[in-house]
């Protein structure tokens, strides 16, 4: 349970003061659904660990696939925001897709059990929510793939297709929150860079 | 429901006359884990679902998370027996890996909602039954990276730690069961054949 809660509150810039009770319902939610799952979790259990009666979860999310859409929305809202801000720094095509394969390995080490519920869990959103989550998968595709054709236009990248690139560039980030443990062999950094290496090999950058 | 269907069905050789109560039990738990999860699959779900009566059902099994463990055993017994069979017909150590990659990531295509629950729900498992997967999966690792240091012994592959190149294959081919769908943009065949392409272009291989 030390590793859940870790990865619950490190992930976050920290709030000051004390949580609010939205912010306790989504930890508990956290905790619950990455360790039972989402049909397995009761609504009440939500509440309860998060110290507040039934309705006065329902104050701040009408459903239980609610908290899972906010929980599911957010990760991916956060993958996307921190894709875009880490090439930002770089104009280098090599230094640009570095970042961004780090970062995202980073974030799936770091958060694993938030990536695991935004990546296992998200069957079970509504169809509307599904479509607001899968925007937001597709945006974070893109932008790996703007990265990935920017650098074989400008002839440092030689692979045929970039889409196939990317599909690598994904599973092996995403892939780190299905087997990655705090006790493990590597640590995030250390997958981080592994990983921008595997890539670079991957597209043929020079000295790769 | 289809996809189902063809998951449980396609993946193993087809066994002579109408399925055994073992078989039509192992199938609903193979339905029912992958849609629902196991923890939220209760034991007569599975029972009616493969027609019997549950006591009828602790003739074959004596317990749900017995059903996830046979499940998930013969899952990775599939995978190390596949991978053995996969590198056999082959001396060169691309040919070998290659076949490798290939077959398994297939594996991961073809049989993705049984592959699904070895991957997502196996932390459900006792822990005496979680050390005999352990121990399989380790095989299949093991197995992994004695192809890549027999090509970097022979100087056709270029990697200074091996263990990096097998937790890219690992990853490549097992997060294909995350993502696929039948009605996707590739084929099993060619998912294979992609992360045959990728692995060797990882270890430098000549010609990739």
């Amino acid at each position: 349970m030390t590793e859940l809660h870790e990865d619950v509150s490190v992930a976050d810039e920290p709030s000051p003061g004390p949580p609010t009770s939205e912010e306790r319902l989504l930890r508990a939610a956290t905790t619950l659904f990455s360790d039972k799952g989402f049909e397995a979790t009761r609504t009440r259990d939500i509440s309860t660990m998060a110290g507040l009666s039934p309705s006065a979860m329902y104050v701040h999310f009408p459903s239980k696939e609610d908290l899972l859409f906010q929980l599911v929305r957010r990760s991916n809202e956060r993958a996307l925001a921190l894709v875009l801000s880490a090439v930002a720094p770089f104009t280098d095509p090599i230094d640009r897709v570095r970042a961004l394969v780090r970062e995202f390995s980073i974030m799936h080490a770091r958060n694993f059990r938030r990536a695991r519920i935004a990546q296992y869990e998200s069957r079970h959103l509504s169809p509307e929510h599904h479509e607001v989550v899968a925007e937001t998968r597709l945006q974070i595709r893109l932008a790996a793939i703007r990265e990935v054709q920017n650098g074989i236009d400008q002839g440092v990248f030689l692979i045929p297709d970039p889409r196939v690139a990317v599909l690598a560039i994904m599973s092996l980030a995403v892939d780190i929150c299905r087997w990655y443990s705090p006790d493990g062999e590597f640590t995030p950094a250390e997958l981080g860079d592994i990983n921008a290496d595997l890539v670079l090999r991957i597209l043929h950058a020079p000295g790769y």
